[in-house]
């Protein structure tokens, strides 16, 4: 049995105390985030720190790290208040892993990393081609949190798009159709099988 | 293709909505999320609102919804201020979601739903005994979100307990070691295969 307590954590070597942090909540969501800047320069970065914030109204809320590429980003959505989020599949992870690299200011992680962006009417923020279910969301309220100089991004959903055969019946999204991977800690990369689906639970 | 905007999104059916919009995100972390009242009554609640916050100091964020279920384990958080998370694995994948349910206050769902409780020296909260990775949490900081009446609760991690196993050398924790789960939407349960790890990314 492995137990450490907070002493033993602070003391761990850094990038080996990264690793274990990063990986002890287990799978996480993952998503490209694409945005735009004001000169038409477009920006995308994998981003593991999504989560359900509400159906109704629909809001999805992610983290920002305060570090440069990541401020791209963060400026973007500011100056737009538009941003999408991309699943990624298996045949694009590793283009998608790529984006996380720390490229200079102007510079499209798109053409860097062999995406292709495309853009839908009323909505300045680029979706990924090739992911199979993509997500437009408006900025309703940054958060900064003090506790550690990131930030809590909380967008509205205000367009979805996903092939027919990935929409079920009652509404859900099937991810094992639309081949969506999950990633734990910094870059271990997986893909789900379905095990079952259960009703809702009563007492 | 199927594409909604947000008026096409506003006009739903509530439990369409509630399924489609849950599952836009992907695979979420899952966990049980475990509190003890002050009279000693434990708490479990099944979570896939975790997300990661940063590593130094090592923080974990989460969402709770204004529900009454929630509330006790909110309130267990505001007074004890320990809180621990646990793994879920396919063996008791079902006891998990039954903890979902709206058992009334002063009842164990550990006792409910058929899972054990165990502590530790120092720390108040209760661990589950049949998962395979355990963090132990001291509260940090509530931040109410007022756009929809959740709450953000960020913790610090101060235990954490797995078998040797799961640890790999350079600190990443083995999910699939670990037989963790993941979730979909509010019910769909899936184990992951391991795709691949990738090297830090340089542009």
């Amino acid at each position: 049995m492995y137990h450490v307590n907070e002493a033993k954590i602070l003391e761990m070597e850094k990038f080996y105390r990264i690793n274990l942090i990063n990986s002890l909540i287990g799978y996480k969501s993952l998503n490209l985030l694409g945005t735009v800047r004001s000169d038409g320069v477009s920006n995308l970065c994998v981003v593991s720190s999504v989560f359900h914030l509400g159906a109704s109204p629909a809001l999805v809320g992610l983290i920002m790290r305060p570090e440069r590429a990541h401020n791209d980003t963060l400026k973007n959505i500011k100056s737009s208040t538009y941003y999408t989020l991309n699943n990624v599949i298996s045949t694009f992870y590793k283009q998608a892993h790529q984006t996380s690299a720390s490229y200079p200011s102007g510079v499209s992680e798109f053409t860097e990393c062999g995406l292709q962006e495309f853009y839908i009417k009323d909505f300045s923020a680029p979706f990924v081609l090739e992911s199979t279910v993509r997500i437009g969301l408006e900025l309703q309220q940054l958060i900064p949190l003090t506790i550690n100089g990131t930030t809590m991004v909380i967008g509205k959903v205000v367009e979805i798009m996903t092939a027919d055969e990935i929409l079920e019946e009652d509404g859900n999204l099937s991810h094992t159709q639309a081949g969506s991977m999950t990633v734990t800690g910094l870059d271990s990369y997986f893909i789900p099988e379905f095990v079952g689906r259960l009703p809702y639970a009563k007492p």
